[in-house]
């Protein structure tokens, strides 16, 4: 059952890739290809040195010296060795709401046939949060499992007790003993499915913890400076006040705060159950009014209205992240270990190329400019290819998410982890503001769906869908399946403009009429 | 004439700050107070350690091992010590166009009362490029000098010449001789005109020479991937087509190298003349039908239409550039020698707040969340205070600009300048889809106005007075002296909302109509 890193990965398809042979640049690659450790043959896995015992946590013990310990050891690293299992390893599963919907080819089904791959959604009779809608498929032979992931369920925060009196007494002029909210996710695996599965057991658990360790601060009408609510100096108020904090903030604190907790977790699991992989993350939250929506990766919630689309999140890729990722090799040379280049360039340069003035982007570069070509040039770039067939260290389709702790370049020590961020970008829809109406919906999907449909495309779908059926109480159910089955082309509603997704799709729905206002979503 | 650092600053109203004698938060800060140095009675003058003899150009050899050279040296610094100038100082002039425009009021003038400020601009006669206005205001006795100085005229890129036969040919092809634009600029000094006289003489000789250095590759459609235009592989056209780059894009990237060029230059010369000082810098640059706004620091320019405010740039400042800084600070702990503590919090923490529990921000941290307070989190901010009144290392109100190589906090050797940029952000707008009408201008001016008026009472202003004055040719120049009449509260037409600029100010109001259209703008 243990499934291996990147089985049966396709090039340029899923998220961990091979060095592109797409149309070549030339000369050969530096490194011969850039696979999963652990795909060529089994003889290099993941490397062994034992990770610290206790990860530093989030926001607390992280330093500057801790970056350097884990990613920048002095001396030889030693040669990767395969894992010692001292876990059994995670096993596979499809989301729990899926339960009872049916035929086994939803899970690992050896003998599926892709024009057998049916849309997957919860029974009739089970339903999700607000009734949102749910629908997935699986993705046409790319790899054994389904590596996308999906979560959604209740959030219950309780309150933190206080041991000394005086904050007890504050405590109880507060009456609510509880918040609560609800929560959708979708995870995207990639060199496996472990590491999506561990993110949709576990994260949902960390932003409980992390919003009960400042719920207190979420009671009052503004943030507290001193979350016991006592104030040390009488002009407190008028600080945060000033600095314009709002209960909001601590939501997105919450969740940036959960993002990194998951992500050790999971390093851990993976690594005692000697396991590998990551996963993107796209979550979404209902909070005392408010929706947040939580990106770390290439997934994308969109908000469709009658007469109005509108991004909730924006993608982390190598591409729109290639300022801070070429930065941090300008500030580290060490983590491209005289492999790779850190300028872009248009295409691979070849030995042709040495001497003549080509264009570039450096770090701190937002336009081009022109350069003459030296020897270093000729490495393999940092960033390589451009849109879909972009790629970190020639590896990886994505520079946010979960996992990949034991990632490295083949073949070599190189590791992607340094580039790597799992803190997520947040953006708040207020819904007392927004005043949903009857057909308003939120989307969020994997990027399945958004290679073959456009934010445009999607909200004429759903729009003209949920205008002819008003009266079906599963209709946006319904309706996630219908924005599936518009990828595959082969359906009587075809996907748009000829384009047919090869891979993962899972897509939430989420009505927001008549949730979310007041002051307690239910 | 050579102007003392700071020379006057008033504490918080300056850029260059005081620690905020504002509301104190407790406690004293761990330093005494943070001034230029060179301000407490000359007892400490800009550390004199040699620049190197070389200063790495923009964007070739500057490298993570230069930076930790530059700002990291091992073991302890040498005592800063009083310069010794090897050339004479900048002298202090007020822009060339304002040549003949009265006044002696206008340049330095010790015996200068406020109310006999006179809002000068040039006479009428000497039109500035595009029938351009501009009106400048000094400040009121904050400083001996008018520390905004202001730039331009015609800018004129004459093409490269090969030696290479093949790249003659092809040279020739172009029936262009040369590429003329128009330029624009505004500095605001700090800590004395030096570095922004300095900017006003070479931040224009900069930029000719870096468009000049890539001139051959605007005059194609699109940029070559060669610059000599030859094709090294058959489908580079493709590989450049792929990745979307644009003339503008060469531009943009020829705008930031000479933005870092013409920081060497002012650090140079401020440190062979024995000077110290800083500007921000806010250009406008007409080129082939398109006008490039790029700014670094808190001047800024917004388009006004008949029904339309566009903001066309952003304002740098500690408070906006949190999280870039705080990260320097997270990588490099030793830029502020155990001196101040990297962290946000609502207030500068005391003795009183140890152990309890206070809201505070890291450099990842969007949200806001609450740790304990230890002893380190007393020390003084890395950023403190909110608004204008937000200071880096408690001395600057400005996180990108140019010059301020020698200023450190008072009493230390803590340097400012590893947490500035001098790479400006570039936004670009494109004159032939905007068919500019009538009444469309644009509007630069530097904090002064901005602190006082919003972009809308601006744009308000701007509309009402050009629908009243449409016939008089010298309208765009009397409504720039209009605006500035605007923050002063003296007028007829007092600033509203009874607010008062005590600072310089300086605009430019660039009508675009009938301009730029075409390929080549006049």
């Amino acid at each position: 059952m243990a499934p291996g890193p990147g089985t049966g990965s396709l090039p340029g398809d899923g998220k961990v890739g091979v060095w592109g042979r797409r149309r070549a640049a030339g000369s050969a690659p530096p490194l011969a290809r850039f696979l999963l450790p652990g795909l060529a043959g089994g003889a290099v896995g993941p490397a062994s040195r034992p990770a610290p015992r206790r990860q530093p946590p989030g926001q607390r013990a992280m330093s500057a010296d801790w970056f350097r310990r884990r990613f920048l050891p002095r001396g030889p690293l030693p040669a990767p060795r395969p894992p010692r299992p001292r876990a059994s390893p995670v096993p596979y599963r499809r989301p729990r709401f899926l339960r009872g919907s049916g035929s086994s080819s939803g899970t690992a089904d050896a003998s599926r046939r892709p024009e057998a791959r049916p849309v997957r959604s919860p029974v009739r009779g089970r339903s999700l949060p607000w009734n949102a809608g749910y629908a997935e498929i699986i993705n046409a032979e790319k790899s054994e499992f389904n590596e996308d992931q999906a979560a959604c369920g209740k959030l219950c925060i309780r309150r933190c007790e206080f041991g000394v009196e005086e904050d007890q007494e504050w405590l109880t002029l507060c009456s609510e003993e509880f918040l609560t909210g609800h929560y959708w996710a979708l995870f995207d695996g990639h060199g496996g499915p472990a590491a999506a599965i561990l993110a949709a057991n576990t994260l949902h658990s960390c932003l409980r913890r992390q919003l009960e360790a400042v719920v207190e601060g979420m009671v009052a009408t503004q943030p507290p400076m001193h979350l016991s609510g006592r104030c040390v100096c009488p002009s407190d108020p008028q600080f945060v006040e000033e600095k314009g904090i709002r209960t909001e903030d601590l939501v997105i604190g919450a969740l940036e705060s959960a993002f990194q907790e998951c992500d050790e977790v999971i390093g851990r699991e993976l690594e005692a159950s000697g396991q590998v992989g990551g996963c993107t993350a796209l979550v979404a939250v209902s909070l005392k009014g408010k929706l947040y929506v939580a990106n770390a990766g290439d997934s994308r919630a969109i908000l469709v209205r009658r007469d109005e689309v509108r991004p909730l999140s924006s993608e982390f890729t190598p591409e729109t992240e290639r300022q801070r990722i070429q930065q941090l090799a300008f500030i580290y040379p060490e983590l491209l270990a005289g492999e790779f280049t850190r300028l872009e360039f248009p295409r691979r340069l070849k030995g042709d190329d040495l001497g003549q003035k080509v264009l570039f982007r450096d770090h701190h570069m937002s336009g081009w400019s022109y350069k003459c070509v030296e020897k270093s040039d000729l490495k393999y770039p940092l960033i390589h290819g451009q849109g879909r067939q972009a790629r970190l260290l020639g590896t990886l389709a994505v520079s946010r998410g979960l996992g990949d702790h034991q990632l490295r370049v083949l073949d070599t020590n190189i590791q992607l982890k340094p580039f790597l961020l799992s803190v997520p970008q947040v953006t708040v829809l207020d819904m007392d503001q927004l005043e949903p109406q009857e057909e308003d919906v939120v989307v969020m999907a994997t990027d399945g769906l958004w290679d073959v449909l456009s934010n445009e495309q999607v909200a004429r779908l759903v729009q003209s869908f949920l205008l002819g059926n008003r009266e079906d109480p599963h209709r946006f159910s319904e309706l996630a399946k219908m924005l599936i089955r518009n990828t595959q082309g082969t359906d009587d509603s075809p996907a748009e403009e000829g384009q047919v997704s090869y891979d993962d799709v899972s897509v939430f729905v989420i009505p927001l009429h008549h949730q979310g206002q007041g002051h307690s979503s239910h």
